[in-house]
Formats: C-alpha cells, structure tokens, sequence
C-alpha cells in the first residue's frame, strides 16, 4: 500500500451514538473539512433508519454483521443484515470506489477518553495510533484478539486500514458539545496523517507504543434466571485503562456486598459500564497492557 | 388526611431507567425494607415490556398517558395507554387498595442531582420536600406549573400525596451504583417521615423551601425541517440549578457559534441535555427559583 486513495467517515453504525452520526452530517454538509488533496473523502451514515428511531440497532447490531460468511449468506435479511450488504457494496465491492481506509466512529458510556479500537495489526494502523495517543494523552489504544479477518464483525472487517473510535463517557442519545468537538479534531488529524502518508511525509513517532490488548470480557453477577444481581463498584466505576489488580473491589451487590477481582495478574479494565453491553452479558473487558516496539 | 395507609413505590415507568425498576426488584425481594408498621407499602414495575426491551417506551411514553381524559377514552389501546389504565386500576380506582401516596422513581442524563418533582402544593409535600433538602444537599424540588389535575400526565397525577425522583446524571439503561444508593436511601427516608406523620411525630423543618417554579421549555437550535443544528454550550452542561443571566452563552452550533441567553433575566435551567427529550423538542427547562414560606 502506497497511496491512500479513499478515505470513508462512517457514523451512526450505531443509531444512539449521536456523536458520530451528527459529524457524518456536519461533513457531508461542509465538505471542504475533510477534503484532503491526495485522496477522496466519502461519508456514509451507516444504520439511518436505527438513528431516525434513536436505537442502538432496529432488529440486529450492525456492527456485529459484518462476517465475511454472513455477507455473503443469501439468507440473512433482516434490516442491519442487509443494510451490511449494502455498505460492503459501497465501501468494498467495487473496485473504482472501495475504500482504502474505514473511520467508524462510535461512542460509549464508559470513561474511555478517544480510544482507537484496533482489528490488526497493520504497521500503518499501529503508526498512525502511536502518532495519535503520542499527541493526543486523551488517546489510548485497544487492540482486538481476532486471529483472521474472517472472525472480525464490525464494519472495519471491510478493509485492512483505519479502525474504530469510541469516545466517552457519554450517554447515549445525545450530543456532548466537548465530546463531539474532541472527536471532530481527531478526524482531522487523521485526516492531515493520511495526506502525508500519501505524499511520503508521515511525522515521525516514537518508536514503542502503549497497546491494551484483549483478554477476557467479565459479566455482572447473574442469577440462575440470568438477571443481574450487582453493579459495578464505586471504586471501578470509571476506571477504564486503570490496573485491576487481584483483591480490589470489582462490583457490589445490590444488598451491598462487594465482589472482588479474584484473578491472579493485574488486569486494565475497559468498556466498564457499557450501557449496550447489559444485553451481551458484558460488564467490562480485561485488557493487558503492554509496550510494543512499531 | 390524617392517616397514610398505603404508599405505592413505582419504578421503571420508564423502562431504560435502571435505577427505580432495579429498585422495585431489590423491594421485591426484600419486603421488609420497605416494611413499616402505620401503612402498607406496595411495589410496582410500571412498564415491564419497556424494561424488557430497555426502552424508555414501546410505543407511547408511558408518563405522557395519566391524563384523566386519556385513561376514560375506550379508545385509546397503545401498550402503554392500556397500562396507564391498568396502573390506575391498581393505585387508585379500588378504595381498598388505594395508594395515599405514590413515589415514582426515575432517572436522567442531566446533572439533577436528587430532584423531587412536585405536580401540586399539597402542604404535606411541601413539608417533607422541605425536609429532605434540609438533611441532604443534593435534593433540589422543582414544582411543575400544572393548573388542576386535569392538566398532569404522569403516574403522580392518580394521587395528591407523592411525587416523581428524577436522579441523576445516569445514562440510560445502566446503573451506577452511587446513585443506585442515593436512590434507595431517599425512598427509606421518605417512608420513615410517612411513618412519623401517622404517628403524629413529623420531624420539625425550616419554615422555609427553596422551589425551582416551571417557567418554560427551551428546544435546541433547529433548521427548517426540523434537525438540530447545535448542542448544549460546554459552559452549560451539568449546570443544573444554577443562574443563566442574560447574555450567557447556551448553545454552540455544529459550526462552533456560540448562541447566547437573549432573554431579559435570570433563570435557573433544569433537564439541561436530558436524552429523552430530544424527541421532544426539549433542550432543557427553565425554571424560576424561590424561596417560599411552608
């Protein structure tokens, strides 16, 4: 990969994360923001009728369709499903018009600062997230444990280079004016990145790289029924990138008893209280942390 | 009235509001917190399907449906138009089970702190309102500016005595369990003054009540078809209850102007940025602070 040649701003993948949804509006209605000279820019609000409703998703998660097999399932029709079909038709299908690099912008109820959530290890991807958190300390950087492209569901399946942003805390199903303005500056950032890639310039980084690489996701406490019986502790609460370490307080139950982290390594919880998360039986993530040479 | 003999504590009446449905469950379960020796207390997760479905409503917000015209007209049929009625049947039609107060709990994004929601002046709400602001800070009491109790739509419009808690801020569909215990120990305090009162024995207050009196409600920044073109001024987000003098900044727009507070004085805004009221035109509500003698 030499040159960049089409760069696709992707919100409202999920339909009550505003952030990204009103700046693919804000972009599509002032184009000159994200024209770079060296490559096109194209918008695409992802899940338009989910936004119109205010819901993460009207019928399946977007983002978790976007496997290889199920796009090209012929038997899969529900509106996200085939709303997948229609942006890989977009984005990826068409020689001429496929994208070289997806920005899919999300947003979370947990305290996650700009995270860039990575889905490869691409040293283009890992550059430019070094380049990013090196300039930015509001930027970390997640790394999923998929191990082939074929496991990944989200819409950055669709190409090797760019990633998701999640920024937060937010609720969901509303705009945060600092929020919206830190993850608009961020675009451009990437933006101004690509177009010195594209002309041989890319600023130069430090040479490591602070990654927190998946481990494990952690449900709440449940019942034999499946209904939860405990929160996240206060003293977790917000923690997200922090070290957990075995012994500290994990969640309390609602008659007040704490729960511990009983695990035998430190561990750095992210996604801790993702609202969306309750339905998938996520009450965080553990991550590792670690430092990479790139 | 001289005697409470039963409180009905409502949660979940709207379903992505974690904190009162999680706490109806948590009563549910253990009867005898909510257990006092004058009166009978009584529990109710007012819109299930909506908890189920971790949405504010299925297909009509649910605290919209308890105009007296609506719950008589046969013709209304909504899921939540028929609960509305079935709520009535329960809390206040059969002189038997009739609750005497009714305390529904809810939850906001907006910065509310413990807000008691007043829908009339009944001189015992004000008095224990007084009450609760007297012994913890974080309560604030809003009076909404309904002109008979024709005029209310929400559950608190099937009894004189009760009002609605809005806490917050607290995304939706989650819990936060400082809140989650703010929440709980208001609802035993608020039993623990009922019970007093039917013993003759109500804690003595000041002679005083700070009330945020309803004015009015303000939208956000829209275009001609309807859209918003601006969010809540970073200067204003979470400043619930404090002064907005005229010329304050209110919104930014997308394109980063400032819109400032035109009005010719000073008012003290509420539900600055609630998710829910997107929907409904409502960027926050303005309100008039007074101090009134109880």
């Amino acid at each position: 990969m030499n040159q960049i040649n089409r760069v696709a701003i992707v919100g409202g993948t999920h339909g009550n994360e505003f952030t990204g949804a009103y700046l693919i509006q804000k972009f599509a209605q002032f184009p000159d923001l994200i024209t770079r000279q060296s490559f096109d820019t194209v918008t695409l609000l992802a899940n338009p009728n989910a936004f119109a409703a205010g819901r993460r998703y009207l019928e399946k998660d977007l983002n978790r369709c976007f496997l290889k097999q199920d796009l090209e399932d012929p038997t899969l029709s529900s509106y996200e499903e085939l709303q997948a079909k229609s942006i890989q038709h977009t984005l990826a299908s068409n020689r001429d018009k496929q994208a070289d690099f997806i920005l899919d912008l999300h947003s979370t109820t947990a305290n996650m600062g700009l995270t860039i959530i990575l889905v490869n290890s691409h040293p283009l991807n890992l550059k430019l997230a070094a380049y990013l958190s090196q300039i930015n300390p509001l930027v970390r950087v997640y790394r999923c444990s998929f191990k082939s492209i074929e496991e990944i569901p989200f819409v950055n399946s669709l190409c090797k280079l760019g990633f998701a942003i999640e920024v937060g805390p937010i609720a969901q199903g509303l705009l945060k004016a600092t929020l919206f303005q830190q993850t608009e500056e961020l675009v451009y950032t990437i933006l101004d990145y690509v177009e010195q890639f594209n002309q041989a310039e890319i600023p130069s980084t430090n040479d490591t790289l602070i990654l927190y690489d998946h481990l494990s996701v952690v449900d709440y406490p449940i019942r034999e029924d499946g209904t939860i019986f405990g929160m996240i502790h206060p003293e977790l609460q917000d923690k997200d990138y922090q070290a957990l370490n075995p012994g500290d307080p994990i969640f309390i139950t609602f008659d007040d008893k704490t729960i511990l982290y009983e695990g035998t390594s430190t561990v750095w919880p992210i996604f801790i209280n993702e609202a969306a998360y309750y339905e998938k039986g996520i009450a965080m993530c553990f991550t590792q942390r670690q430092q990479i040479n790139i």
